[in-house]
């Protein structure tokens, strides 16, 4: 019969840290009973099942509408298509609208969500065993995961409160060549990154296409928190200030729309020359690493996206502002429960950031907050969180806990807490001293 | 203003060898004029826009009829959820009824296709630089594609009529592990494979089995096209007939749903073991590897093709009997067409196989049908194929052809036989002797 031993299979299937996904995914599932700080699942409350057939048939009308006989509409929707997707023009009218992103339809392939465009943007940017990816740290585990997958080394930019500092990057840029490698691409989430919050500033975006152009990198601006802000506190994407072609942008539709439908895409508008001297977009060019990966991505996650997007004039701030307000209230609350169970007079060791937007905060605790910890976090007091090591790419945050608040309503998100804080002073109570 | 060379990306993408799978699914799109025998694109005739609303409603009223709370029912569709899908259970009815296939559930991974699936088992697998698939010659391209992208090597076993020799197999093994390398798995298509329409006979798949415990081989067996044999004529898939877990079936909706959903399936029952001696299935094991990839699968996608299952009671044989007559009927008219227009007896150099079901048949011919013909077939003649030397792993099927009739009703196929034998007869009468 055959079996096998774990350290049998390919070794990034065996390391423990590439099990993060799964776990940030399935840990809700898995402690049904618990209140979840643990992922950065959409608020629910905006979910229609009616909305899946409106958007559908919506964007059925909408090729309808611009006169496409029935049969293109059929063949769209059920054969093989075109590997970059059939939403590009869509997605480029929301990208001009929306963010100030003026690209063409033919620099954009639509993903199966963020994941994949990462994947696809590594593979094609990466040839040699000695190409390296500059990711901040903390980051998301996804960028580490797929790296990790197609066998891509991954050198680490610790990130301060605002984010990465444009000279540390390139600083570690030349850290990277001087140790005989080639820095490729740095990625960041600069906006309410996860799982830190942290917000790069303006000048120092500004700073950072200068150093990208210096030091010769891609930059993979990753963006799925951006319309989550304050109103009136949106910084400009990088990809918007861009104007050497510096940026892939790497877009999801999982917080604008819904994760379920694993749509996101890619604006690749660099231009590749082939031998024959053509001249192609980075995007159209990636198209074959897309269909190796996947062929095309889902039509019907890629109609019901393209009707919301229709519906909605291809402006997603409109109909994501109520969204971004219930995440405003519940940043509050979260930030206001903590200070009642922890106040800042008290000499309890517990202190926290306090992001102006997105969907994580991270909780300092004076103990170490690992897996196991979660684990018996939500079986025995009834809430989840993730913790922030899983997040780190040369260790560090042991002591730290993300809490994503996106998913829990005020009065969620205060017995979440009050359970949290009877966790974390049970734990104190119980760890002998030395032993944090 | 950051630009490329086509060679400084990943070679895998400067490769024109890995630019099949885009050319076979856009060929018909771009040359809307030919008719196109250049894809396996499913018969149109079934497919109804109407449909996809009515199995997404269908499996919604699936789970509310098995009790499940609207809540859970909307998370299943808006939220992130299980990386290795939501309908594993349905999956698991139609493959006991329709394949003999009896696994659990958790031995199941719903991906993004049969490409996905490919991706999957092979990052999992291969775990060193000198590990090797086997795969047959010719093949489906998407497999070459996948190892590529995952800098896999592939050693080629070239089939024969009746798909490839076990001991030929075992032979290639040896090979491999003679030059110092790991046989790891073998890629195959038992039934009506893709492109050559070959099918193992029952003898040949017991022995395959065989090889496969003595060479300490992973058999990866692609079944897109069981469905489609002549009445009582199919075989028992390997995976059926496998009671020691030699085999990881790759399965797909693209043929009995349709391709647009981009769903397919990994079956893996192989036991994998951890350091602490926990025991999960291999499919539960490389769900690390597909969050990886894409996180989970889109959720409209398993929805359709879950009510589809549902409406069906779990039987794919049923409502695709009439499909399987369909494409019979295309098999036949073209065949009849082809000794019209080539007949036996006389001496134009122009010969087929008469594979006894499927989507492809294999067309040779006395020139070099490579893609610069086709592209002037399609433009000048109005007919589009593939060559079938996109197939060869190492060189072969230079002057042979892929006629995909699985599109095309018989008045179509009548058609466009016609054009291919005028493009044929005036591509012999202007290439000079010698020369072909």
């Amino acid at each position: 019969m055959l079996s096998f031993e774990l350290d049998t299979l390919f070794a990034g299937i065996a390391d423990p840290d590439m099990d993060s996904m799964r776990i940030l995914s399935e840990t809700a599932m898995r402690f049904p009973d618990a209140l979840s700080f643990s992922s950065g699942a959409p608020h629910d409350g905006n979910h229609d099942l009616a909305g899946l057939t409106f958007y559908l048939d919506r964007y059925i009308k909408h090729l309808r509408d611009k006169g496409l006989p029935e049969q293109r509409i059929s063949r769209l929707l059920f054969q093989y298509g075109a590997v970059n997707g059939f939403i590009q023009d869509d997605v480029a009218l929301m990208l001009k609208q929306d963010e100030g992103i003026d690209v063409a339809p033919d620099a954009i392939m639509i993903t199966h969500g963020f994941q994949e465009a990462a994947l696809v943007a590594l593979r094609g940017l990466f040839a040699a065993p000695d190409d390296v990816l500059l990711a901040v740290s903390p980051a998301y585990v996804g960028i580490r995961g797929a790296a990790r997958m197609l066998g891509i080394p991954v050198h680490s930019v610790t990130e301060g409160p605002d984010g990465p500092d444009p000279e540390e990057v390139a600083a570690q840029a030349r850290a990277v060549r001087a140790g005989g490698r080639r820095p490729v691409a740095l990625y960041l989430v600069p906006d309410f990154s996860n799982p830190s919050g942290s917000v790069l500033p303006l000048a120092a975006r500004k700073r950072l296409l200068e150093v990208a152009a210096e030091e010769d990198l891609v930059i993979l601006e990753d963006n799925p928190y951006g319309l989550f802000a304050r109103d009136g506190e949106s910084s400009p994407t990088l990809k918007s200030l861009d104007t050497e072609r510096r940026v892939v942008y790497l877009g999801s539709f999982a917080k604008s729309a819904f994760p379920g439908a694993r749509l996101g895409y890619l604006v690749a508008d660099q231009e590749v020359t082939d031998a024959d001297g053509v001249t192609r977009t980075l995007a159209a060019t990636l198209s074959k690493a897309k269909a190796m990966f996947s062929v095309g991505s889902s039509s019907l996650s890629q109609a019901v996206v393209g009707g919301y997007l229709v519906e909605h004039n291809h402006d997603l701030r409109t109909p994501t502002r109520e969204l971004a307000a219930v995440y405003q209230e519940r940043l509050r609350a979260i930030l206001a429960v903590l200070a009642e169970h922890f106040p800042p007079e008290d000499d309890h060791g517990v202190s926290w950031n306090t992001p102006r937007g997105g969907f994580f905060l991270t909780l300092r605790v004076p103990f170490v907050a690992d897996l196991a910890q979660m684990e018996r976090s939500a079986r025995d007091y009834k809430v989840s969180w993730a913790p922030m090591s899983m997040f780190h790419l040369d260790g560090g945050g042991e002591r730290e806990i993300r809490l994503g608040f996106s998913n829990l309503a005020p009065d969620a998100i205060r017995e979440g807490v009050a359970r949290l804080a009877r966790f974390i002073k049970d734990t104190l109570r119980d760890t002998p001293e030395g032993q944090v």
